[in-house]
């Protein structure tokens, strides 16, 4: 059966298409610095947001037409496990990203929640043989149900962190199972409600005790995919640990983690910390600790995660630059963790905010690479740092100058001259490598 | 001479007071859970905003009224300390803070600058003899010269960093001369304006160098202050690198400085961040790492740093809860880097503004005792995290259990039963702490 | 049957009391200023905070318990009647608030709705006789339903347009059975989720519309509720129209409703629109519409409405103060748009915070009312103003002067001299007014 | 004398060339929609950003290099004047705008001041006949001198207002003289630092009364330009009485100013005020009062007005819509109130960082005249909202309907169904005619 009958695969139409079906920018074989677009970009589609996410918001009640609901949630899980499928290879994407919750119902017990996930992940395994898709992360969902309120690993309760220990088991398995190259940590109750009756050091040496038990599990069962946490600084805790990279870096050094985590990214998640996501990016980067990301936008006048598919190109394209600095973002990969507004609400948005996401992907890419190729970034930071390249900046870069030897020079240096960064300039004529 | 005549030394006198040169509520040698209040506060005024501050804003030329202005930049500098030993005295402040700026004129060159900072603290020593009034910490500018358009340490151009060096060495040297308990590094211009033209982790990795020549120099010397980050997110620069709390501990063990760092918090710092004074607190006590505070306010619906003198009781309270947790703050102490509002401009605008905020916060540590002594939050948390006392929780705690071992324990056990946090309780009999 | 059968009527105890089902401050028959406490505050309790919410989130499932679900939709509407009133009457708490989805099941039908609407109506109309408990206000909920999604009177679809015209008239014609005293709108789809798609002019024209329509009608039977608009800036839209109390009155302007409509002010729409509760209010005197208030309390470093119970007392006591200016509140009230946190989820939170909003409001009408017996802003002012009171001042006042006559004033008068605001010491001071 | 005598008059010279010091897009007279480039975007420079801004900043000294700084403030003034109708003459543009402050030294008197203002303004009349450049408006700055501490016509002192109307007069005065189109009122002090001490219903009288005392001399003098007032939130007052484009819209209502008042707006205050510029604009226009705007950008992750030149050509595109939506922006027009980033502080950056914003609105004029010629939002628009061209719809809007006749519609009317907004595809799209 079909769930979008009416749509072939999508292709490469380029900017003349009247074609709202089609990809103007995305041509998964186009081949840009030596590889393709598609072994640059990565796509993953999240689960969520496209299977389960139902419009709904704080003030108002679900919108989306959805045409797989079934009579009953398993029937509507399975048909689920067929319109997504259906929706990757529609949309030449390779990867997927799913939470437990998403993909099977909870059920009445936690035995049967594993007999509902192993039912389903037996035909993602199937779909995935059949197709070449692949699983880029999944995770556990340890925020939604009521026994979260509190946080998981960081809940006062032992019983809810045994809870999310069996979750996390499973996780694990499955991830072995359908051979997962990364997986995910986001604490979205890690965190507080209130500091008035939270002991944070407890509760983060709970959480990193969690961790290690995850990756003492892994390597137990021989399956030992990238370990990622996601950093987000609220919402739906008013403060979560993990607030952003720089943050979380903190957490993984101070807990010995740093072998086994990196950091997943979302570009949301950056803007309501108060930062850029290429600044977001760049500081993983320093700590070698870009692993994954998140490809969304957030509204900047508001705050709160808005989670929309990406449109700016500004924005993907200094994430993309960050990317190629990275040499890549494999065994990551762009995960789409975005929804389609409430008002788009009929079957195919789910195509045409993936294609809007990708299209802009991709042009992100293109200006990157041309910004790369014509070294536009890397000659004016070759010639603002010069002055560490001999003399004394070298001195001090070799670790051979003192503040008593520093004194001398300046002592004896005249006045310093420095160069205007002509900053609007550049601003500029970055303008002039956006495609 | 006196810049006060007409005030006398500031006494405690009470509520009923009608004298608003007078305490209403700090009452230095009262004794509070064992140590009188002075102990406990460790109270010190800010050179730059008692003594340099002018009024001006962006948008506004000065409108301070300062009778200590003289003819020459020096003889205005030799009043200044005359003045501020006053305001000491009269405030019955026992700590002082000081940028090297701030107390001597730069002069043409960097050996006159470096002879008026002789001069200058040759004063200050004579007359911390005179009165026992103590150094706190002292700190270099190294943000306000157009020689730090680009950061010091953090500058592209490595004579600056040589400037820097020199600032810093001569810095040790009078915390050196004067008995300084702390050092602190405020990194204004250590970030970026545009990312677009910044290599960021060259940049941290030379900051990181000169902190540790700072740790080298102090050895040689045979002074060792504690060395304090005083984090802030943005302001000067579009994006600071010590963001905030976790971002600077994050710093501070990339690059190993754990033995010789800690943290100088500030009160608005925080709130720019995104987060509460308590909540920097916490975190740095986590990280066993608060230095010290820098006690003032911001407006919570404005996005710039107003240091305004702190008199809101509940920030006061948790802050003092934090510091009593902390087993008390010294050899930090609690530095008033807080600046009258430009429409209080009188001379006696200093006094009546320091006294306020010295009354906010022997309010805040009154609240505080109670609530230990009451055990207010403890008996709280102890409650709400008990089920780590034994049992499942308790074997977590020891690291006995494992992910299949938690599996195996959620399998059998039944719904997790959770207690409310009555948080509009705890908020409102809160208020009745509040004195 | 009592659904809160442990509890007995909650009374005035002081704060010596340990009981927690006490108030500690608000003393309903205590008279200040000439009323009583209970005069002075006029406390609602909202229906959709305290009978439908259910501590879901958008991350997370409902956490509350709540005694009254029955097994029909029916069945429960009704019996929150009951528990409702057994809520206000333990209260002690003589006016209510409601939204028509809250009280009724929508059913299948407008019809249908409506018919429900009439039953529950007739409970509540049985149980306001037994009690003299009153109607506050009322409001249809035109932002819920997915035919919302674009919004009510400014939604593009004339259907729609039509079906909140109805949900309006029924609103009337109920705010007429029940006698209430006002009829609020609250337009939370009243905006756009994008500009890009919205004729803002066309979409306010129609709005207005409604409006004139709904006055119309009240004309027509005879039923003249003060009209209230409640601004809101953002949340659930990107944009909502009505973003603060000065937008509002621009509206009110152009449309030349003033004579009909007045404010409804939320203290937590006021932050999230970079105001504080007092300024709004103060806006809204200063066009003689404070008509009522929303009471809660947001957190300043969240950017979505958190709607928590008020427990700050300084939000408290200028909010009282702007409400004593105002010569009272009536026919308007204190309306608690407030929620328990999620992690309140026991039936006897929904006491505890009312008690703990009730009892803060109580400290800062009592601190309010000190101020003004003692005239503590009022001497401020009258000080500060003086120079209005005769001279040039009192000429312009008096519009006597112009550009010409003021240069010439000007001209010859010398250099201007201002007096210091001393503002921290106005701040400390304040201090001691709160109770 | 020449300032920039290493630079010709600046050309368009496309896309292609490697010229820093030419125009990539604008090219003034390429014929778009019927006008030419230079007709359409009628740009200003601004006097206080180009001649007086010193690269200052509240933590920094001046980093600007200026070569007219001379040997007295006048000289320095009139030097000013030969360098800025040089850069107006290489930039190409027709006008201009200043502060009484910005063009002559304020001397020692009121009569002082005015003198230089008399000789300065001879000098611009000269400079004016010679190059044909025009006054698009001028303003008096009454929030820089310390006097206006407490705002001007807002301020408690009577004084104040009075040396403000006299400053108000010689600006009507010297607009008449140099032909003004517009005359501009920013009251950066006309708010509150404090509202503890601020009677604002009191304040906004005397503002309204300095205006139509400005309307009335005008009429007098026989020189009426468009009067505009300049919304912005805060900064550098805590609180702006003319927050933002509703707010003022308000108090012009209130006070009957409608006649002769519209905006100028701003695009950093319009988001520091929660606003996209678009959206300010539209405002306007649905008031009828888009009288100019001020071309700029801010960094939404900052809270302070940082006067960015504007380099996002979102931005422009979407602000030249609405201009022309509007019909064009005459009689005012698109003023730079941007300054060069304080790293930007050579002489050329004068030039280069005008060249980039009038780039990119040019960039902005050609994709918004593309989608206004093939009526992307026109299209979009007119089905969206289609449903009010006739039947019930059209009825509503000929005011034929009433809630009893909607609540019949209603009634009988089935399940309304609505169309999917695609807003992810419109966004999408929209990259495809940036330019
Ligand atoms: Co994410
Ligand atoms: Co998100
Ligand atoms: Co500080
Ligand atoms: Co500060
Ligand atoms: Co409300
Ligand atoms: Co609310
Ligand atoms: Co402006
Ligand atoms: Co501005």
């Amino acid at each position: 059966m079909s769930y979008f009958s009416t749509v072939d695969k999508i292709k490469y139409e380029g900017v003349t298409t009247e074609n709202p079906m089609a990809f103007r920018h995305y041509n998964p074989s186009e081949v840009v610095m030596g590889k393709t677009m598609k072994e640059h970009l990565r796509f993953g589609v999240a689960y969520w947001h496209t299977m389960t996410q139902d419009g709904s918001d704080p003030f108002g009640s679900p919108t989306n037409i959805r045409t797989w609901v079934g009579s009953t949630p398993m029937e509507t899980a399975k048909n689920r496990v067929e319109a997504f499928f259906e929706i990757l290879e529609k949309l030449d994407v390779e990867y997927f990203c799913f939470h437990d919750v998403d993909i099977a119902p909870e059920g009445n017990s936690l035995g049967e929640f594993f007999n509902n996930i192993d039912e389903i992940t037996d035909l993602f395994k199937e779909k995935m043989d059949q197709t070449g898709i692949k699983l880029l992360w999944n995770t556990a969902n340890m925020f939604s149900h009521p026994r979260y309120v509190n946080g998981a690993a960081s809940s006062n309760s032992a019983e809810v962190f045994a809870f999310a220990a069996a979750q996390v088991k499973k996780g694990l398995d499955i991830s072995k199972k359908l051979g997962g190259a990364n997986y995910v940590f986001w604490g979205g109750r890690e965190g507080y409600e209130s500091l008035l009756n939270t002991d944070m050091k407890f509760e983060q040496d709970n959480i990193a005790r969690l961790f290690k038990m995850a990756v003492a599990y892994g390597e137990k069962i021989g399956h030992k995919p990238q370990f990622l946490i996601e950093p987000k600084p609220m919402e739906p805790s008013k403060h979560q640990y993990d607030f952003d990279a720089a943050t979380t870096m903190a957490f993984i050094q101070k807990y010995g983690l740093e072998g086994d985590f990196k950091l997943n990214l979302e570009a949301n998640h950056a803007t309501l910390a108060g930062h850029t996501f290429e600044h977001e990016m760049n500081v993983a980067r320093c700590y070698d600790a870009l692993g994954s990301i998140d490809a969304n936008q957030g509204d900047m006048l508001l705050g709160w995660d808005t989670d929309e598919f990406p449109t700016n190109i500004y924005d993907t394209t200094l994430a993309m630059y960050e990317i190629l600095e990275n040499g890549g973002i494999a065994p990551g990969g762009i995960n789409f963790d975005s929804k389609v507004r409430r008002s788009s609400f009929e079957m195919e948005d789910l195509l045409l905010a993936h294609i809007a996401g990708m299209d802009t992907f991709a042009r992100g890419l293109k200006a990157a690479a041309k910004l790369k190729e014509e070294r536009f970034f890397d000659d004016l930071k070759d010639k603002r740092y010069a002055s560490y390249n001999d003399g004394v900046g070298a001195r001090i870069l070799s670790d051979q100058e003192t503040l008593e030897s520093l004194t001398e020079y300046s002592m004896q240096n005249g006045d310093i001259k420095l160069e205007s960064s002509h900053l609007e300039f550049v601003k500029s004529r970055l303008n002039d490598y956006l495609v």
